[in-house]
C-alpha cells in the first residue's frame, strides 16, 4: 500500500521517527522507569512498539483503554491513572489474570476499588494542577483505610499537569520542586515503592518519581515541540487540496480530525487561516493544486488521534503498518 | 434501559426536545424548503426522524456520509456539499440507485464528477466565506464547461457559513444580503432550479434559497443557543462525578468526548474551569458527590457528537432508543 492510496484524512506515523523517539525515552527511562501513557495513541499496535524498547508497564487513562491493553496481551501491570466511580469492569479484568492499579483519592474510590475486588492501588495526590488528587495531607490517612479495607497500597502518584506544557525549562523545574514536595511528603506518609508522576515536559527533571508517566513524547504534537525536547513530531494528518482560489487553498482535514484545544494545527508550506468540520483553509507557500497531498501537523495529540479509526505507520512513500486505533470509547 | 445504566461519558438526546426541535423547522421549512445537513449529528437514525418530518433530500460533508445515507435507505437525494478530488466511490452509489450531487467550484472537481459518473452537479459559489466556491462572476462558465462534459447542472450552492453564528440577527440580515446578491447574481448565470445555502441561523431570514441547509437546529448547542432561536438544546454528555475537593469538582468528561473549537462546554449547575483528555473541572453550584451524575452542554455538536459512538435517545430516566453515529470516518 502506498501512501497515495489512503483515504484523506489519515493519521500518518513516520515510523523512523517514531522508533527515533521510542530510543531516545528508552535511552533516558530504561525499562520499569517508564509507564508509557497509552492515551496519547489509543493504540495497541503502538504500545507493543512501546514494550519491544523494555517498558512492560502502562499508564491508562479510561477503563476501555485499560480492557483493550488486557485483550492484547499488554496486562502486566496496568495503571488506570484516573478516579472510577464504579470499578467492576476492573475487577472483571483481575479475576482474569491482569494486573491492575487504581488510582484512588477519596473514600468513594477506594469502596469502588475494594466492591469491585481490585486489590492494588496508588493514593493520587493533588500536586498543584486543579483536577483529581487527594490533598497532601490526607494521603496517608486515606492508605490507612485503604488497608485496613484489605488493598495493597504501592504508594502514591501525583501528575504536574499544569506544568508539563510549559515552554520555559527553568520554569518548569522551579514549579516541579513545589510540587515534588507536597507528593514526597505525602509519600512519606503512606509508604510504598511507587512515586508515579511526570509527563513528556518533565521526563528527565522530575527525580522524584520511581516511574514517569509520559505518553506525547511517542508521536508529539506542535504544542510539545516548542519545549525544544529530544523528540520529533512523528504524527500527522495527511490530507488532500480540495479547493483552490488566488488567496487561499481548503484542505478536507477539519475539526473532526484535529484535536482543538490547543488551537489550530500547523502546514508544513503555508499558514494556517481556520478550521471548519471537514475543511482546512491556508495559505499556502507557494501555488498548489486541486488533489494535492498535504500534510497537517495537529496542536494536540491525544485528542486528534481519538477521531481516527487508524494509525499508518509509513516509511518513504509506503504504508509499512496500520495500526487500528482501537483504545477509543469507553 | 435506565440513563443510569450508561456508562460515562455518553451522549444524551431528549427525545421531546429533539422532536419539538424537527417539528418546529419542518413547520418553518416544509418537505424540500429544507435540507437538512447530517454532519450535525453524523447519524442515519436521527437523519431518518428527520425523513418522518417530511425531509427527503439531505446535505453531507463527506463521501462516508453519502455512502451510508445510502445504506441506510435515505438516498432519495443526497447532495455532497463539498469538493471532491476523487469521485470514484460516488460514483459506484450512483450506479447502484443513489441519486447524488456533487458541489463543484473548479474544473479538476468537474473533471472529478465526469470521471467518476456522477451526472448531477452544483455551482459552489463564494459567498464571504474564505473556504470553498468559485468566484461568482466565474460561475456561469464553470457551468458552461460542466454542462458541455455531460453533466447536470442543478443551480447553486453558497453557504454563508461566516454569517450563521453571529449573535445578533441584524447583523446577520445586514450580512447576508451581500452574500446572496453574489448568489443570486451567480445564479443568473448558472440557471438551474437549485439555490442551496443557509444554515440554522439564517434558515428564516435567508430568501433567496430554495432550499436551507441546516443541520445544527436538530440537537443544538451553546453556541448556537446564544441566537435566540426557537430551538432547544436536546444533546448534552451525561458525565459521572469521580472526584470532589472543597473549591471545584471533576466529571470524567473531556476533550475525548467534547469538541472544543468553539470553547470550553457548559454545566447545567456550575461553572466550567477546563477539560483536560478524560476530566471536566468544574465548580459545582452546590455541593456534589463522587458517582453523581451531571449534564455538560458542549459549545459546538458537531465535533463533539463524531467523538462518540451512540446517540441515546431519553425520555425521562428511560433511554428510549441508542442511535449508532454511523456516518463517522471518511
Amino acid at each position: 500500500m502506498r501512501i497515495g492510496n489512503l483515504t484523506t484524512p489519515s493519521l500518518l506515523v513516520e515510523g523512523e521517527l517514531l522508533d527515533a523517539n521510542l530510543r531516545a525515552m528508552s535511552d533516558a527511562l530504561p525499562g520499569d522507569r517508564l509507564r508509557p501513557h497509552v492515551k496519547a495513541h489509543k493504540c495497541t499496535g503502538l504500545a507493543a512498539r512501546q514494550a519491544s524498547f523494555g517498558h512492560v508497564g502502562f499508564t491508562c487513562a479510561t477503563v476501555a483503554e485499560v480492557e483493550g491493553m488486557a485483550r492484547a496481551g499488554l496486562g502486566d501491570d496496568l495503571l488506570l491513572a484516573n478516579e472510577v466511580a464504579d470499578a467492576t469492569r476492573l475487577g472483571a479484568l483481575v479475576r482474569a489474570g491482569t494486573r491492575i492499579t487504581l488510582a484512588v483519592d477519596s473514600e468513594e474510590t477506594i469502596t469502588a476499588a475494594v466492591r469491585a475486588g481490585v486489590p492494588e492501588v496508588l493514593i493520587d495526590v493533588d500536586v498543584g494542577l486543579p483536577r483529581c488528587g487527594c490533598r497532601p495531607k490526607d494521603a496517608g490517612s486515606l492508605a490507612d483505610s485503604a488497608r485496613r479495607q484489605g488493598l495493597s497500597v504501592r504508594g502514591v502518584m501525583g501528575y504536574e499537569g499544569h506544568i508539563v506544557g510549559l515552554e520555559s525549562r527553568a520554569t518548569r523545574e522551579e514549579m516541579l520542586e513545589v510540587s515534588m514536595h507536597l507528593l514526597r511528603a505525602a509519600h512519606d506518609d503512606v509508604g510504598g515503592d511507587v512515586i508515579s508522576a511526570g509527563g513528556t515536559g518533565t521526563y528527565d527533571i522530575n527525580r522524584l518519581a520511581t516511574e514517569i508517566q509520559a505518553g506525547s513524547y511517542a508521536l508529539m504534537d506542535t504544542a510539545y515541540a516548542k519545549l525544544g525536547l529530544p523528540f520529533a513530531q512523528a504524527l500527522s494528518v495527511l490530507a488532500t487540496v480540495i479547493s483552490v482560489n488566488p488567496k487561499w487553498a481548503v484542505a478536507d482535514c477539519g475539526l473532526k480530525a484535529l484535536g482543538m484545544d490547543h488551537g489550530n494545527p500547523s502546514v508544513e508550506s503555508g499558514t494556517v487561516m481556520f478550521c471548519s468540520d471537514e475543511h482546512l483553509t491556508f495559505v499556502p507557500d507557494s501555488p498548489v493544486r486541486v488533489g494535492d497531498r498535504i500534510r497537517v501537523l495537529p496542536a494536540h495529540v491525544d485528542p486528534t488521534v481519538a477521531y481516527h479509526a487508524f494509525l499508518h505507520v509509513v516509511d518513504g512513500e509506503e504504508v509499512a503498518e496500520s495500526w487500528p486505533v482501537d483504545l477509543r470509547g469507553w
